[in-house]
């Protein structure tokens, strides 16, 4: 008779995954980019030139970089990040990292403690309320509105915690292109946020994984930027503009923070293939590479709009993306996207409930998040006529009536 | 004035990492490899052939094969561990992973609990060690001979546990090519620790990363292979023949058992461009490769030994490596290795103080860990000279007399 492991399994390991059966054919979840953009034949060149040239390097861990990761890669961040956020750094300042995920458990690490407490945006990634949830660390939702975190609610929550002798962890922020209402934060509200830091004697992890992403090409400097007293980390990675599936990502702090990180980064560095390949490739082409993406993004962004519009009318609100890859979609009341991500999922369409991204859970249960980076615009426009049937099979959502099958509404802002 | 991110720190973060200052010249420690040996050429023919053909693909996140990772190279491990281990398992079985660094986090994650009991090696990899640390996991050292775990050791550690009511999570055990020991377990004494396993109702997990490393080519067939009911999990990497710095290594277990373990890999998945490297690399070249590296391997045991008899003479003894890339020292009772190890770092030569690699770290100051893979041969010569010599001036030992200035033995088993 086969061991039974399930007798012994730890606390944390509380659940079992279903074996994988491929991506749905409508698939608006997950960091997924677009296919035809990867650039694979420059990844190629580029790989292929470096692993000619550093291969023996990789005979040792590190390679010749150290535990902080590949120098040059270093260096290239530091340059891109003073350009494109205003961050002035040296590489010194720079952890590389397998992915923006071990960036931000690292973060976690490093200040968290079980019984802690975190203030964050009401609405979140999903994958950082379930990171905070497995370490036992308690996290309040301030409101979010279209330019981001609210510094009025911000200011009430660390009051209302100073008044209890408690004081945050951090204030985690997704400034630019929050995740997942798709809000950028405009530069006077981030320094509300450091002076409210700074009051309350409270560092800030920026969270600046899709800032790349902004249509118009243009962004507010960083909070990191705007720092005056060193209190915030930043991390930032290549997932969104080269491609997710590289685990690239990069912790920002500085050098004394950097210190303490190192010990707690256990797994004797991150692929160094991918590093080799960065360095090669992003210096001469990751603006522009960056530049044509956005267009391709900002149309899909509008065919989902669109395809919204056409098929769910006044039934749907939502703010019109101004990059990213995402879109937060607010439904009827009546509408329990829990139960409506089943019933599509069934059928082929995959989206991710908002109960899963939002701190109310509950609240939010008539929102869902729809990621429109990874399907084509075709996929895109049938992917949500296809999940307008089945939301009006669930809930009568959206109202058809006689020969008007769909709605016909403005769309929503 | 700076933020003092110092006084807000987890439990956790308890040391601080010097910056990285390259590596020493004369290099003892570490799992890196010979820099030579790493095929740089044929692995930028293959990368780039499959970042050209398969580039599109790290768009999504496991690409098209989920989060157990690329799907062709758990195909090989496959084929491999059965013509090499005789383990016979299905791609269902593998889990990819980020090192077998991640392999061990992820199955100390799905088992184990703070105040929890393992037993494993009395000396042991100081990452395994350090890890069960860090967990508040208590670990007993079971006894090692030329044969790798006693049994009669590991039949008293589990009696005595049960008469007091305890189960051990799991036995740990690296049975071929013990680290830091370097014994082959004999197939008689994995059935009986098989035997034992299942008499006290307890798993194995069996850690088989240097076991493509036997000098002889052959090897006993992996515990794994031997069990019937389904009690071990195993884990290997190519850290060790393909190249370190590419972080791939893997884990096995019965589906049931991976399905527990996937929720717990939190990473987005590993690096997808070592995974499609490797799969295309490795089925038409590991075996000669590994069949290259072998006499390599072996001549610089040989060059350390010789070395270690010329210059420390009796005052050393060892069991020659019949494998792997590290030798493990025991010098006169008066040496001590940790003060050893601070005089030889800062004349450049490093080595690991028995202590960190043992559970009885104040019984095992007078051993030493040396590693051999990653220096050449000529530097392994000059520095266990240059070694002896700031042994001597620390401790006196290897004693030297009139013009009789290095020992002449025959060199210690």
């Amino acid at each position: 008779m086969a061991f039974d492991f399930d007798a012994r399994l730890s606390a944390a390991a509380a659940s079992k995954a279903a074996r994988f059966s491929g991506y749905p054919p409508y698939h608006f979840v997950g960091g997924n980019i677009d296919e035809p953009t990867v650039p694979a034949d420059a990844l190629a060149d580029a790989v292929g030139k470096v692993v000619r040239e550093f291969g023996h390097d990789l005979a040792k861990y590190g390679m010749d970089s150290g535990p902080q990761g590949h120098l040059p890669l270093r260096e290239f961040i530091c340059d891109c990040l003073k350009r494109r956020t205003q961050i002035d750094i040296t590489p010194d300042e720079v952890l590389l990292t397998s992915g923006s995920l071990q960036a931000i458990d690292l973060v976690n690490k490093l200040l968290l403690d079980k019984g802690d407490v975190v203030l964050l945006e009401a609405a979140n990634y999903a994958g950082s309320l379930s990171r905070l949830d497995a370490l036992g660390v308690e996290y309040q939702g301030i409101d979010l509105d279209q330019d981001g975190m609210c510094m009025e609610g911000l200011e009430r929550a660390l009051s209302a915690l100073a008044s209890s002798g408690r004081k945050p962890k951090y204030i985690y922020t997704i400034p630019t292109i929050q995740n997942p209402t798709g809000s950028v934060m405009p530069v006077e509200r981030r320094r509300e946020m450091l002076t409210l830091a700074r009051a309350y004697d409270v560092p800030i992890f920026e969270d600046d994984c899709y800032a790349d992403l902004v249509f118009s090409g243009e962004r507010p400097p960083a909070i990191h930027a705007l720092d005056e007293d060193r209190r915030v980390i930043y991390c930032g990675t290549f997932s969104k503009t080269i491609a997710p599936a590289l685990r690239v990502g990069y912790l920002v702090a500085p050098w004394q923070v950097l210190s303490s990180v190192l010990p707690l980064k256990t797994d004797a560095g991150s692929g160094a293939l991918e590093q080799l390949l960065l360095a090669e490739y992003l210096p001469d082409n990751f603006d522009d590479h960056v530049a044509q993406l956005l267009p391709m993004l900002n149309a899909k962004a509008s065919a989902l709009c669109d395809a919204l519009d056409e098929h769910f009318g006044d039934c749907v609100a939502y703010d019109r993306p101004v990059g990213g890859i995402y879109l937060w979609v607010s439904l009827p009341e009546n509408v329990d996207t829990d139960r409506l991500y089943q019933a599509a999922l069934e059928q082929g369409v995959e989206i991710n409930p908002g109960s899963q991204w939002t701190v109310d859970g509950a609240a939010n249960r008539h929102r869902m998040r729809l990621c429109f980076g990874h399907p084509a615009i075709e996929t895109i426009r049938d992917g949500i006529a296809k999940l307008a049937d089945i939301c009006f099979e669930e809930f009568g959502v959206p109202v058809r009536s006689g020969n008007v099958q769909r709605g016909r509404g403005q769309g929503s802002r």
